[in-house]
Order: C-alpha cells, then sequence, then structure tokens
C-alpha cells in the first residue's frame, strides 16, 4: 500500500537520524531537489545532498527532534529541531512526495530573535 | 459543510489582505493563540491579535502572496510573503483548525541569508 507523505517525511528523518546520509536516499526519487529560498541555493539529487550532509562542519552526530509533522497523501511539512551537541537549528521543510519517493524538498532555516518592542504590551512569554 | 484547514487558512489570508485586521476574527476561535517559538512569545484572542496587526509599524498596506498550503481536515501549514512596499519578510505558519476556526498559529518568520561557503561545489543558484 502506499505510504502518505507524512510517513515518508518520518522515514526521512528517521534516516537522517542514523546519521548513514547514503542510506537517506532510500527515500529521494531520481530527480529529487532540495531548495533553500533564502538564500538562493538549490541542491540537486541523492548523492550531493549526501556529501552535503557529510561535508557539513559537524561537532558530533547530529540528533533530530521532530515537533510537528503536518500534509496529506502527496505534501507534508516538518517542524524539526537539529543539534549536533554544540550548534542547534530549527529546520522547517516542505515535501512533495511522488510514487513513494521524495521529488522535492524545499527548506527554511529560520533563527532565534529577540522579542519586538512594539507589540510588548500584547504578548506573553512561552515557557 | 465543515470547511477542511487548508480552506481556513485560505481564507485567514484573504482576511489579512483586507489589512481589516478586525475582521480576521471571523476565522479566529475563541480560544485563538499564536505562538512564535523563535523569539518565546504568545498571544492571546483575536482582540490582541487585531491590535498586534494594526500597531505593526507598517510603510502602506499589507499584501500577501501565497506560495504553497499544505495540510487536510484540521492541520495546514503556509508559506506566504509579506510587504508594505517597503518591508518584506516570509511567514511560515502552522494552522490547527477546530470546528471551523483557527484554535493555534504557530509561526516562523525565516531571514535570508548568504549561502554558506561548505557547500558551494554542491549547489546552484536558483533563478
Amino acid at each position: 500500500m502506499a505510504s502518505s507523505a507524512i510517513d515518508i517525511a518520518r522515514e526521512f528523518w528517521r534516516l537522517m537520524a542514523t546519521n548513514d546520509f547514503q542510506a537517506v536516499g532510500a527515500v529521494l526519487a531520481p530527480e529529487f531537489i532540495l531548495e533553500w529560498p533564502l538564500s538562493g541555493e538549490r541542491i540537486r539529487g541523492a548523492e550531493r545532498f549526501a556529501r552535503m550532509n557529510a561535508e557539513y562542519p559537524a561537532s558530533g552526530p547530529w540528533k533530530f527532534t521532530i515537533h510537528r509533522i503536518v500534509g496529506g497523501e502527496t505534501e507534508a511539512v516538518s517542524d524539526v529541531d537539529v543539534t549536533d551537541g554544540v550548534q542547534s537549528a530549527r529546520a522547517i521543510s516542505f515535501f512533495t512526495v511522488r510514487e513513494g519517493k521524495i521529488a522535492r524538498l524545499i527548506e527554511y532555516w529560520p533563527e532565534p530573535y529577540a522579542p519586538p518592542a512594539y507589540r510588548a504590551h500584547l504578548v506573553e512569554p512561552i515557557d
């Protein structure tokens, strides 16, 4: 039975957590592309994707915490924390799935920021 | 007939585009909360949400470009560009819908960044 995009996104993160980035290719389509709209970059293919992850300057194995995955049969979005024990980051990833494989990922890496002053009288801190 | 979370998210952005922020309350649940995890802020209720939008230091009416909306019956995620003609920003918004109204929004506002050097040999520019 065909897996939903949500299932495939979970499997993607499970494979990423092995830190065997070649293994992630199991859920990537031959035409896989990953786009980062906010740096204007695109990477093509499972092989370059694996090299990119392996070559990232990391302080230890990557761990991933899935906050949420939303979606349906062919599209899903994950909200994930990434850390190597020293660096931490948040990835918001839009998955497009074709025939059970990830054909396209669009990723955002939002950074922490100070609460803006203009709305200080309207908000409360998150614990 | 009940609307899907995707329909409600579209209606939210249609109402936001009127720049009548009180009107947006039509799609917000009584228990509405909005959270910005990366600044650690939470805002409660349609009234404070409307004030926050009205008080934002803007140079003109806000325009919104929906890049994509992904989701299902009760959850959706939108990827939207926001501009007042001077400032531009990107909002990634996770919607949780209950009984046809938005009960929770979780928002990320990722910023542009320079392409990192470590992966320059593996990527191409997005046109």
